[in-house]
């Protein structure tokens, strides 16, 4: 039976969290939404496509930077109201330049960088 | 300087996406949400607390279960509005006694179980 994008769990806004983790190395890239319509072409067509919260458009991600992600797999959780995608990442996922988007560490006397940028 | 947990990015219903990830096999095991003052008993006790939506209060996990979550690392993303916890995670982490919440993989064809429970 084909996967249908609507049997998930979406918010308020029509939108579900989705946790990207690089397939290989298993970190955790970045942390973005989508749509319905969003998970339905990131499945077609195998290039990682998010909502923009801000934008309020699709996000096909690193069609301007070229630092696409490229799914290998996707997973839901139980509660059917979270997906998590394996991906292939090309060059940094953050915006910084970062690897990653959580370079930032926390405890409790404060933060520290732990990831510099690639380029 | 102290670590202030209302410098994060909260959502209208003052809540913050938090994704669990082992610290040693670095699997991605759940996603749940934590407010302000969730951030600030993890951080200072060590047990990964978060905040229950659906039952309205504090969530030490696996208090009730065993199953509990010992902080290793806590890391904020560019945007400061998702966290990512690095555990050490006693037993499985899913309600279903999967290790993972994330059992269950996508395709356009349909869903398929690849976790079974641990116990």
């Amino acid at each position: 039976m084909a996967f249908d994008p609507s049997s998930l769990k979406y918010d308020a806004n029509g939108l579900i969290p989705v946790v990207t983790q690089d397939h290989s190395s298993h970190e955790v890239l970045m942390v973005a939404w989508m749509n319905a319509d969003a998970v339905k072409k990131t499945l077609d067509g195998g290039k990682v496509t998010y909502w923009s919260r801000s934008r309020q458009k699709f996000w096909v991600k690193g069609e301007t930077s070229g630092h696409v992600q490229t799914l290998v797999e996707m997973r839901v959780d139980c509660d059917r109201d979270c997906l998590l995608v394996l991906v292939d990442q090309t060059g940094p996922a953050c915006h910084t330049n970062r690897r990653s988007c959580f370079f930032t560490s926390v405890n409790a006397e404060g933060e520290t960088e732990i990831m510099k940028p690639m380029v």
